[in-house]
């Protein structure tokens, strides 16, 4: 399952687009610049909106990287504007949708070093994926939702849930 | 990866008692009342903390169920304290970790009926946990945590990210 858990913090990034996209309409009506939203915190000891669109992909990339065999992609974090956001989001995504399902074949086989790791610790691929990609990418993309959101941006679940396979449910 | 998925999400929820236990102790320092923060939300239009955990147990709670082939037990939104919002917690992950892996066998053949599914659909199991349970778990356990931390709770991502299981890196 990892492409296909990969895949959809993927998707859960592009949905992100959708949220941006709501913010820069918030901001359209109320008259106020969008990029400002991009240093928005919701403490002020914790990272700004931009750091943590910029975590989250970091966290995907790495995945799609690691998992596969691959170094990740070096993407410099000197975002500031909404749209250098949303080219932060497409880059990621166009990475990770590069890495094909068959080359996840090895991924459970993968040790992957960690630069926050205790000392000489490292982590298997599955335990990666479970305990530090998939919550991490969620953590920093429902807090750039959340930051969002406290901001009066109008957005809900279903644009940070986006695509579902409904499938029809058939007689009875 | 169903059992390993779902005990991750089970996981996270106890992770988030950690926080509560944070947060007593910070209101403890500042002299006010715990359950203050049980009704906090992010936005006057959101809902408030307690919603945000009731629904982070139901999504594993109704996973853990219906994947392993069985109804959820029906667990009532009537908690209004940090202690009865802890005991919610236990209740689910009690749930959760009575379910065994091998429970699991069927689970990606399973459909799932969700009551807010579009009118004559319903999700397969492996789009179930990937689209719906994962991502609306962590959507309402980071909210949680974003509303403690927005309130000034001295928590960091270790708190949510919880144990990891570091392995030894061996020579080179």
């Amino acid at each position: 399952m990892y492409y296909q858990l990969i895949s959809q913090c993927a998707q859960a990034l592009k949905n992100l687009e959708i949220c941006l996209d709501k913010a820069e309409q918030h901001a359209a009506a109320k008259k106020f610049d969008a990029d400002v939203l991009m240093t928005s915190r919701l403490a002020p000891d914790m990272k700004d909106f931009i750091y943590q669109v910029q975590s989250a992909c970091d966290y995907v990339k790495a995945a799609a990287a690691w998992l596969s065999g691959q170094t990740p992609p070096k993407h410099e974090d000197n975002e500031q504007t909404i749209d250098e956001v949303r080219a932060r989001i497409r880059k990621t995504v166009a990475f990770a949708e590069s890495v094909k399902e068959a080359q996840y074949a090895e991924a459970s086989e993968r040790k992957v070093s960690l630069s926050w790791a205790p000392r000489g610790k490292t982590i298997g691929g599955e335990d990666y994926l479970l305990q530090i990609t998939i919550p991490n990418v969620y953590f920093h993309i429902v807090m750039a939702y959340a930051l969002l959101r406290h901001n009066g941006v109008d957005i809900g679940k279903m644009d940070f849930l986006g695509p579902i396979n409904w499938i029809d449910a058939g007689p009875d």
